[in-house]
């Protein structure tokens, strides 16, 4: 079995997804917000695209949840931290969230076999998954405005540090991701420090955030993607 | 002063090209190549995007270079090693050379205040040409077809790490390739050998090139480009 990597959406075209197994990866902090939620009493989450189609779910009675540009939409309940996921006001209700960069990699993964959303919070779980279902594998990176990013490119390789005994690497975007993540394996959370969004997100004032997306294993729950919205697997 | 990477050329419109130095690089062979030809006793090389150019330039008393997927085009003189810019049958004569990533990359490197061909073969003459112009730095890397790959991002990193004592790294990119280029200094060559293009060359036999592609500087030239031609600086 392979496994590959796309290192921001605007490359997707040179993937074939068909047959696939993605997954969606956005640490800051889209992916880790979605993994954090459905490991709590949510309903369900619905990515969307815009602003308008998630005030539009919010008139339906959806929690309204996501940013642009690092801040919460202005009219929304919540904005993107994973801190808001654990929120026990919300536990049973659905979450529609819209976010800069997540949420487009999401829709454009739209015609593989199976989308699993992949964080560092449930990096096992999903690796456990991955190996029970012997498929080729494809890790999309959402990246920043469509440039590659260190930490989505970090998490790539740390998936496939636990792939590896299994899959070969296809194509060179997988020996960059991993040579990314032996290099820093000691130090995932400093590495993750010097990424340019991270430098953009401490100026917000959400190094707590930061911190809490680059944990390992906090979760035992895989979460897939059925084109609509996210689901425990 | 920043040092920035664009690992592909398709995301080279998320880079600002006004003001900079671009080092554009195809590893193999396209830059190697140039490199070679311009420490040897060529007149210039002349890039061209298209076989059909390449072969108009050839009518004019040019000498006709250039491959597609790996092998020479069939009526062009010579393929695109280089050992063929060694042969002294050549000396004076321009050369008019079409390939397929190198050729792109440069057109696609033209806004820029400066544009120069980067290879490990001039490695330290082009950083020390660098060091004495005080100005930002992009490495835009040619990748293969459209797709980032592992020997131009490796340049990258070799070229950033010279650099570091005086630049500072901006964007993820750089990021990335500085960390795959430390993972792997100490073996560059066979680092380089297990990257996808390497494997395309070695089924054409063509592993003398590659293994002089990644020898460190062979040359104490500094190649340039206005627009047209190469020249040597």
């Amino acid at each position: 079995m392979k496994v590959e990597v796309c290192l921001t959406p605007e490359l997707i075209h040179q993937h074939d997804l068909a047959g696939k197994l993605v997954v969606v990866v956005d640490i800051f902090r889209a992916t880790s917000c979605m993994v954090t939620g459905m490991a709590h009493k949510l309903g369900s989450i619905y990515p969307v695209a815009t602003i308008e189609e998630c005030t539009a779910l919010g008139k339906k009675g959806m929690v309204m949840a996501g940013e642009r540009g690092g801040k919460k939409v202005e009219h929304f309940d919540i904005g993107n931290s994973p801190y808001d996921y654990m929120d026990k006001q919300w536990s049973g209700r659905n979450i529609a969230v819209s976010t800069t960069n997540g949420t487009i990699t999401i829709k454009k993964s739209n015609g593989a076999d199976e989308i699993l959303m992949g964080a560092f919070l449930n990096l096992v779980a999903t690796v456990k998954y991955i190996l029970r279902q012997s498929k080729d594998v494809l890790i999309h990176c959402a990246g920043w405005k469509g440039a590659p990013n260190l930490e989505d490119s970090l998490y790539a390789g740390a998936l496939i540090e636990k792939l590896i005994p299994i899959y070969h690497l296809d194509g060179d975007s997988s020996l960059l991701a991993h040579a990314l993540y032996q290099n820093n394996k000691d130090r995932l959370l400093n590495a993750a420090k010097d990424s340019a969004h991270a430098h953009r997100l401490s100026k917000l004032g959400i190094i707590k955030d930061i911190e809490f997306c680059m944990t390992l294993d906090q979760f035992d729950v895989v979460v897939g993607y059925d084109g609509h919205k996210l689901f425990r697997i």
